[in-house]
């Protein structure tokens, strides 16, 4: 009996990261509003109501694409800081992965941004996810202070919100030296900041 | 034959005014989407052909009122600066005052946030407002620094990021600290910063 109900268990679980990676590419060309489930259906051959059957709205599929993207980007920056030993320049190096995929970026923006109204449906998600960096940003914080690579007074919530509004004044204005700017907080930041340019 | 031509032109103004401010008043409670212009047309008594009369659409409306909120701020800051005599205070004035309109706030968040769409009908006043606001703060900078009330690495488009950042998580989140973050990070850019709590 095993094998017959495991097979069709991992045929869904590929069918779910197909639709998933389908949805990613198409939201981040057309935008989350401009893309239809229909599109997304096509682009892994199948219909419709076969999308329905892995997820039950376009905007539960939005939900776990968001949620996906954000749990790979906290090993990744684990991942950096330790290979490149330096909290500065993992953070350089999170904003330069994030802006090769401006679409994907902006979606973060306008979702979170859209979101901030209560009666959103993805209101309870965005809260949840910005309660959760904080936590995240908060114990990856704690250990850049005890490992000396960071000033004590320097807040999580602040980093964060460096980080999200840079990248409004890139995404609005392409010519926004936006890895300019983050540097020099950055060196603002840092336990024994070189000479600012 | 001049006051003849006078009054309808003042009359005209006064209108304008009238529709602008009824304007912003159901956009802060209803959204800009949700906002309906035969709304804003009854509550200043005109019918919707009297409102196209001195706007074109409600685009052009909210258009209006953003680039009206944004000139009121700018002297707004520079006499609260006067009257506190410290960059740090005027600055958690500014935000006291922000945050006594959240739907003022929200509306701002979630257009500029929407605008970053090149496509967007407000992405050129968005990416105009975001210079501006930069060469503005730019220069109050400037000023705060030859005042030696604010370390000389600090840059304008950091600190407005600061400022849109922790907007957006206070949005998101009424229980967030937005103003204990914010005086948090205006400690860690004044030039003699007091104790951190």
């Amino acid at each position: 009996m095993k094998p017959a109900v495991r097979k069709p268990y991992a045929v869904g679980i590929k069918r779910r990261e197909e639709i998933l990676e389908a949805a990613l590419e198409i939201f981040s060309v057309q935008g989350y509003r401009g893309a239809a489930l229909a599109d997304i259906a096509a682009r892994v051959g199948l219909t419709l109501a076969g999308v329905l059957h892995y997820f039950s709205s376009k905007e539960e599929i939005l939900a776990t694409v968001l949620q996906r993207r954000d749990e790979g980007l906290t090993p990744w920056f684990v991942d950096t800081w330790a290979e490149t030993g330096s909290f500065s320049s993992a953070v350089h190096e999170l904003m330069v992965h994030s802006m090769q995929s401006p679409h994907v970026l902006r979606l973060f923006v306008t979702m979170s941004a859209e979101s901030t109204d209560p009666s959103h449906p993805s209101h309870e998600y965005f809260q949840q996810r910005y309660r959760s960096s904080r936590e995240h940003f908060g114990e990856v914080l704690r250990q850049a202070k005890e490992l000396g690579q960071v000033q004590p007074a320097v807040s999580g919530p602040v980093l964060m919100a460096v980080l999200d509004g840079l990248q409004l004044q890139w995404l609005l204005d392409p010519t926004f030296d936006l890895l300019g700017e983050l540097d020099g907080y950055l060196q603002t930041i840092a336990v024994n900041p070189g000479p600012l340019s």
